[in-house]
């Protein structure tokens, strides 16, 4: 059994990652562009709808992914919705396992709301260790490689104050802010994102609408939240959590694919990824968390003289579960 | 007393107002990094705190852009919050007035997710004429003069499909799917842009949480739209709507300067704008309903061999005001 993978060997399957992230993004934006050309379901004639393009698409995008990655690394292993979804659910291995979601945020994709992206993850030895994200509406390319950083690559420096230089391509490290984080003293404040997702029951819609009111809301009856934001994709949340724009985002109900590059690339920039309320929360991302479908993560914050920063986002992780109120998966 | 503006005039009017956005923008960009790296309220030294930050570029925005109109246009009147918050409230006349938001979307700014910014509308014989619209974190400019349509300028062109070539400041008429505009059946399967505002307390949280639960929830508690947004500014859900990545934006509670630009941009895209559920849903705005404080826009939308785009989107209007709840304003 081979050991764990190098960082000279993570470097060069990084270089793969973004490769394979641009040619996917393309035909992304391929689809999406087509979707919204397309007559709608109901129509007849000789075009395509809407609704066959979507699948059509990602079909595509997810053939290209699994054929590109079966010929540069035929070893490893391959996570998606389509493995799960044909009923082989393979056990987790020590071995490198890309985990993918090839087209993350559909809704936005078939509206073109421009925050749909790939989220290409790897797993070794059973913890998350390299995520790419592209983002080909907005071209924001975000990678993470454990150990290494986490960066934002855009056609522009969006740290500069001028918007005049295009500085195509320049890396910049990820959190955009101070790498110590900016504080966070407490939910109050904090801009949260939040999802309304795909199961619409009336118990689990009623839970998170008291769960949003009770984040949003002014005391006694909330937190006084600075405000909430929604932007459809859990992969891109993640990313503007690692950014620093989002203070935290929770999730229940996405899969170990959707957010499996997004916790390497927060994690690196300092931030914090737990579970649901009853795992520990340590900052330690084990497999029942990975595959958990609960997830919560909150970006790098500075610590103080009485507080270190992780404990800073422990206390903020238990306030944030005594807020909301759990919400059963649909599966 | 002088007639409207002519299309000429208007011209030379919008490449002012976007020489001045562009300049805001720069500005804005400039003061969301400094609060980002300013160290927090509680803490003392010679720099200056997010919160001085925050006061002291919302002056420096608001001054560029009084002091370039006075410059330029002096017998233009001018709107924006400081002179409704300094008490003097002009009535609206025949005469040309600014109506201006130097910075939309100020969470955002000051937590830099990339949704802020400068929102410039002109109003000539009490009507909304053209607007600017300019994002500097994305670099998204909008461009909207009545009778000569709407545009988005951005460094690359989104309707191709390639990454690689960078047409930088190409305009792009909106919206920019088909300029017919897709369909759009019902409120089911529409995405539809929410906001959870600045007033917190516990019957507008409540009505609006209602209200989002029965827009996302499934028959027969709701009426299973796509899903919900929500970005944090009213100008630039405006924006998105006249793009087509919105169907709908709702929102309780904002002011005339935040949505006059993006009145102008939306209608030219084909775009229908209404105020509150009592007001007539012809698609004109009024004075009553461009200072109302409660907006409704949906896109630009295909007609039907049995049903005109404008009677599409009246009877839309209509669903939606039926299935939320009024919100009482706050003032």
């Amino acid at each position: 059994m081979p050991g764990p993978l190098s960082p000279t060997e993570l470097q060069e399957i990084l270089g793969f990652t973004i490769d394979l992230a641009r040619k996917a993004g393309a035909l992304i934006l391929e689809g999406s562009y087509a979707i919204q050309r397309a007559p709608g379901p109901g129509s007849v004639g000789e075009k395509k709808n809407a609704v066959d393009l979507v699948t059509e698409y990602d079909v595509k995008v997810e053939e290209l992914v699994r054929n590109e990655i079966a010929r540069a690394y035929p070893h490893f292993h391959f996570i998606g919705e389509e493995s799960y979804s044909s009923g082989t659910r393979p056990p987790l291995t020590d071995s490198p396992t890309f985990c993918v979601d090839p087209i993350d945020g559909t809704t936005n994709f078939v509206h073109g709301f421009p925050y749909a992206c790939i989220s290409l993850g790897l797993i070794d030895q059973r913890v998350p260790v390299l995520g790419v994200i592209y983002n080909p509406f907005l071209e924001h390319l975000y990678t993470g490689v454990r150990g290494a950083g986490s960066f934002l690559h855009t056609h522009t420096d969006t740290t500069s104050t001028s918007t005049s230089t295009s500085t195509i391509g320049v890396p910049q490290r990820l959190p955009l802010a101070p790498a110590s984080g900016r504080p966070l003293p407490a939910l109050a404040g904090a801009l949260i994102a939040v999802e309304w997702g795909s199961d619409r029951a009336q118990d689990p819609i009623r839970r998170k609408a008291d769960s949003f009111s009770r984040l949003s809301g002014a005391p006694p009856h909330g937190v006084m939240a600075h405000s909430l934001r929604s932007v459809g994709s859990a992969a891109l949340n993640f990313a503007l959590v690692a950014q620093g724009a989002l203070d935290m985002y929770w999730e229940i109900g996405c899969w170990s694919w959707d957010v499996c590059a997004g916790i390497v690339i927060a994690q690196e920039a300092g931030g914090f990824v737990t579970g649901s309320k009853d795992v520990p929360h340590d900052g330690v991302v084990t497999e029942a968390i990975l595959t958990g479908r609960r997830y919560l993560v909150i970006r790098g914050v500075a610590g103080t003289s009485e507080e270190s920063s992780l404990d800073v986002q422990k206390r903020i992780a238990r306030e944030f579960y005594d807020t909301v109120e759990d919400i059963p998966l649909d599966e």
